[in-house]
Parts: structure tokens; C-alpha cells; sequence
């Protein structure tokens, strides 16, 4: 069924208010699930919301703290999230960033001990509207398996970078796994087999079979050299946030563990250089232009499918599983 | 034919010298070149030294400089190459963030107008031996197609990453292409088709011939995520450094054009967060011991592979083709 995105965002919002959020911090955590679902990523939409409540409820979230941050350095700030809301506790520490910037012309959060914080875009995305390159990165649970590896040893770590470029920003979000566990979930609900390459069971053997991914691992993007990315933002994080390595880390798919796992962002103030926007974004139209392999496909920009999905959404509304959408009508009804 | 590392050092060095350079310069760009045919990367090796001879004998590259650095902001550092040799210049960036990096916990150098900085991982690893992370991030000429494409439009766009990890340090060092052109060159030279899914031809049809693909463009690393990736390197280093897009870069690979691509390098203290070193190794050694797909090939993790084969040709002696060396020996002579 179709939603408006309107109806949606205030009904995540009141559910989110109940449990004794603050309006402004309601309205943030709702948006960031709102925009995931307008740009067609569902996997960080409003199906985590009833988790995100449950935790709530459970005292493993708290909707009262932004995170309290200590500037190690004029550039460096720590951050212990305190079982806040991802998206609060991260915006938060952007606005502290930001304030450092005109001094230092880049600065860091390290973060720990944070809800999920979602679609890292949103961030990416909000840094560069601001005129600012932001990057992201995130580690998780343990999901994913070294090149040449079956064992999940790695999270999903995923990296979002945006960077100002004329009209629209440049907005990369990439996860180091070849696909999301919500894909292959996906599958599994449909009864389709996944494609080879994808994943392991879970004695390690290579399957097609949705189900056997789900309890064994997921391949790694671009086999040596996408494993190596993985594992390099698996380490810096866990460096610099002092959040835990993938085989520990709970708490971003379950209702039980607080949040070990660990994010980073990075601000770096770009007229503190000497590039010019304009002349990125021109080069963009001529990626935009150049020869396709297939004539009916046109080279796209990292973020051009989402911005024209999310135009889309926000004319025919949001297409929302009728399960999910009873389920949270039951919670506000509750 | 296998020479003694010492010995080639001393041979670039020397050749280096005697175009002007102070002894500490000509060793650095000689140590560059030297561990990359250490590590197993001849493409980043000896083979590029006749060529920065003649960029030197043409006045393209500038022994005498080390580039002028403008600090912007207290973390933020612009510097203008000067026509330097890359690794002088990078180094001598890598000496000012250090100093910054007590107040700031990170700091970042936008670099233009530098030669080619060689193999990414030497400047990487130097951090890291020193107990920091550093990320170097670097363009080039257009070699690249995009995702969907066929048209070479961007750079390799090479990344590295070092972080300290116990007693080796981690060490990440990889283009976005899927393969170098190095490596298709070698195809050629062999006579050897290249496996499909490598390059495109200059009509943009899928080629196996690496004739044809010299002439053509090498696919991303990894379809869409290393596309994305390659491109916010792409966008990154021309935003802060105001260096050149590819389809307008040369200097890296002729000796006609000044070298107009850009090369960032950030540093960041991680005793400024809240992480363990000596957690990274014990996560590492974990990985290298988790279940391996082929029983006969351990997981491993990036750089461990180039330090066994340091150790291997420190011993043995570096393997170099007999033309090149008759070259550089000839160039010796005159």
C-alpha cells in the first residue's frame, strides 16, 4: 500500500515522542527512517522501527541523551553516545564538528556506544548541502567473510562520502559487502534463490539458498580489494571510537545487547582548499553524457537513482508492506 | 637477473644525484622505487626511473624543491609540489601535518603540481611505523571507465590506508581499477590474452585483447561500489587540492607535461581516541586463522603478502629484466 510520506514520518514520530523523546529528536530519528524509505532502501526504513522501540522500551535506547562529547584535540572529539539514538547522538556531533572547522579545517567524531544511525547518506548528504565534505563510516555485527574466508569475522562496514558539486551533491553510500543482509532476507521471503558469489552456508560451502546465507556469511564487494576497505574501516573505527571488533559487537539487529559497534565522521571544510565546486559538477554532466555500454542505460552518478526515486516517492507516496503498516498502527493504537 | 637491493639503491641514487639533487631527496625517490620492486610491484619500480630522468633532464620534475606549504587552518595544509619529486614532496608534507597533529588529533595536505608519489603503501606504512593513521588518497590520467561505461574517465584513483596494529602495522593499498595498466602491459609484452570483464577497446566493445585494451579503458574494481569509489576519490582530491580531472590530467606516465594531478595525505594521532593497537593484532591474528575457503590458502590480511615478499627479496635479491637494467646502467655510463 501507498503512504504519504507526511503520515508516515508524523506516526514514527509520535511513537518515537511516547517513549518520552523530545520532539526535535522524535522528528530526526523519524526522518532518517522516512528518507531511507523515500530513496527505496526499506532495509533502513520503517521496518526497524518497531526493533528501535523495543529497545527503547528495554532501556537499551535512550531518548533523552545526545551523547556527551570531550575535544581530545582541537580537531579530535569523543564521543560516549550513552545509549542515545544514533541519528540524535551523530547530528549532534556534526553541530559540534562544524564549530571546530573555522579553526581547523577538518575535525573528527569517534563515536561509541550509539543506536544504529541508519542510511549513512543522510549524513553525507546533509554535510555537503552545508557547503562541507562529510565521510562516514559504520561498522556492525559480524556478517560478512574475509576474501578467501567462510567465517562472518567482519561487519558490513559501510562508508558514505559527500562531497558540494554544484546544484547537487556527489552522495556515495556503499556497504564493503557484496549485498545487505536485508536483500538476502528478502529472498528468503520470496522463495527466490540469491545469486552465486553472494554468500556461504554456515559450514562454509557456497550456496544459492537464501535461508543457509542467513545463518553463514555474506561475500565481501570486489573480492581482495573490496575485503581490504572492509577491514580497513572494521580497524579505524574500532582504533579511534574504542567501539568493539565485528565477532563482539550486538545490538543494532537484536533487543537484548546495548550498541558496541562504533561510527566516525569526518568534516572537512572545502574553501579551505583550492578546488572549485563548479568545475565538479561539470565533469559530472560529462560522466552523465559519456558512451554507455548499453545505449538504454546512461552512466549514473553514485546518489542520481536515489534522488529520482525519492522524487518519486514524494509525489505517489511510500509503497509500505500491509503487515508492517498494521504492526505500527497497532503500537500507536497500543 | 637478481641484484642486491643496496646496490640498486645506490644506482638510482646516484643517477638522481647527478641531476642535481641534495643526497637526502635522490635517496628518498630511490627508496620509493626501491620497495616497490621489493614488494613485488615492478610497475611502481625501477621501470619508472628512466622516465623521471628525462622529466628531470626536461625540467618537468625540480630536484631542488620540496614544495611550499600554506598552512590554510591549523589542521588544514595546501601545498603547491613546485614540479618536486612526489615522495620529496609528500614526505616533507607528512613532516609539517606531524607537527600539527599534537594540537589538532588530525590534520590533512591537499597537494598539486607534485610528480608521481610512486607506491601509495610506502607513505602509509611510514605512519603507521610512527604510530599514526595515515590515508593517502591520489589521481591520475584518465585510464578508468565508469560503471556502465566505456569511455576511460577517470583516474586509478588509488587508496591507502596504514594503521598501527601491534607489531606489523596494517597496511591497505589498492586501486580502484581492477586491474593496472601495468599488469595489462605485461599481457601484452607476453603475448597473453587478459581474462574478459578487464577492459573495453577503444570502441568501447569488451576486449580479451591487451593490445586493444591499451588503446581502450580498465573497468572500476568491484562494478558499482568501486565506480562509486573511485570517483569520490576523484572528486575529493580536486576539491581540496584544485588539481586537474582526469580526462585532463597528464605527467604521471609522459615526458611532455608537467604532472597535474593531486595527492592527499591525512594523518591522524590515535592516541587521541579511545582504541588498543594491541586489540587490532589479536583481531588480525583471529583472521588469519579463521576457516579458509581452499585449505592450502589461509586468509590473509593486506600487506601481509608484500612483507613476505620484502623479506624474501631482501635475501634472494630483486628481480630485474635484463633490458632495463642494461638501460640503467647504460644511463649510469654516459
Amino acid at each position: 500500500m501507498k503512504l504519504s510520506p507526511e503520515y508516515l514520518r508524523n506516526l514514527a514520530t509520535v511513537l518515537i515522542e511516547r517513549r518520552g523523546a523530545a520532539a526535535a529528536a522524535a522528528r530526526l530519528q523519524a526522518d532518517v527512517l522516512i528518507e531511507a524509505e523515500l530513496r527505496g532502501l526499506p532495509s533502513h526504513g520503517l521496518q526497524r522501527l518497531p526493533l528501535l522501540l523495543s529497545r527503547l522500551d528495554k532501556g537499551l535506547a535512550d531518548v533523552r541523551t545526545s551523547g556527551t562529547g570531550t575535544w581530545q584535540r582541537l580537531g579530535f572529539l569523543s564521543i560516549d553516545g550513552e545509549r542515545g539514538l544514533g541519528p540524535v547522538v551523530i547530528m549532534n556531533a556534526m553541530e559540534m564538528l562544524r564549530g571546530a572547522l573555522t579553526e581547523t579545517g577538518l575535525a573528527i567524531a569517534a563515536i561509541r556506544n550509539a543506536n544504529h544511525i541508519g542510511m549513512l547518506a543522510y549524513y553525507a548528504e546533509a554535510a555537503a548541502r552545508d557547503g562541507l565534505i562529510g565521510m562516514i563510516l559504520s561498522t556492525s555485527e559480524a556478517l560478512v567473510h574475509p576474501f578467501g574466508g567462510t567465517k562472518a569475522m567482519l561487519g558490513t562496514n559501510p562508508i558514505a562520502i559527500g562531497i558540494p558539486a554544484g546544484d547537487h551533491p556527489f552522495v556515495l553510500d556503499l556497504a564493503t559487502s557484496v549485498v545487505s543482509m536485508g536483500k538476502i532476507n528478502n529472498h528468503a521471503l520470496r522463495g527466490i534463490p540469491i545469486p552465486s558469489g553472494w554468500a556461504v552456508d554456515r559450514e562454509g560451502r557456497p550456496t544459492t539458498d537464501p535461508h543457509a546465507a542467513k545463518s553463514g556469511a555474506i561475500a565481501p564487494f570486489g573480492d581482495a580489494k573490496g575485503y581490504g576497505l572492509g577491514l580497513a574501516i572494521e580497524l579505524l573505527v574500532s582504533a579511534l571510537a574504542g567501539s568493539d571488533l565485528a565477532p563482539d559487537v550486538h545490538g543494532t539487529l537484536d533487543e537484548t545487547h546495548p550498541a558496541n559497534k562504533g561510527d566516525i565522521l569526518i568534516l572537512i571544510d572545502p574553501s579551505a582548499g583550492t578546488g572549485s565546486s563548479k568545475a565538479l559538477a561539470a565533469y559530472l554532466d560529462c560522466l552523465r553524457l559519456s558512451h554507455p555500454l548499453d545505449p538504454s542505460h546512461p552512466v549514473a552518478i553514485p546518489g542520481d537513482g536515489a534522488r529520482a526515486r525519492r522524487a518519486a516517492a514524494m509525489e505517489a507516496g511510500i509503497e509500505l508492506p500491509q503487515s508492517l503498516f498494521e504492526h505500527l498502527t497497532a503500537l500507536e493504537a497500543a
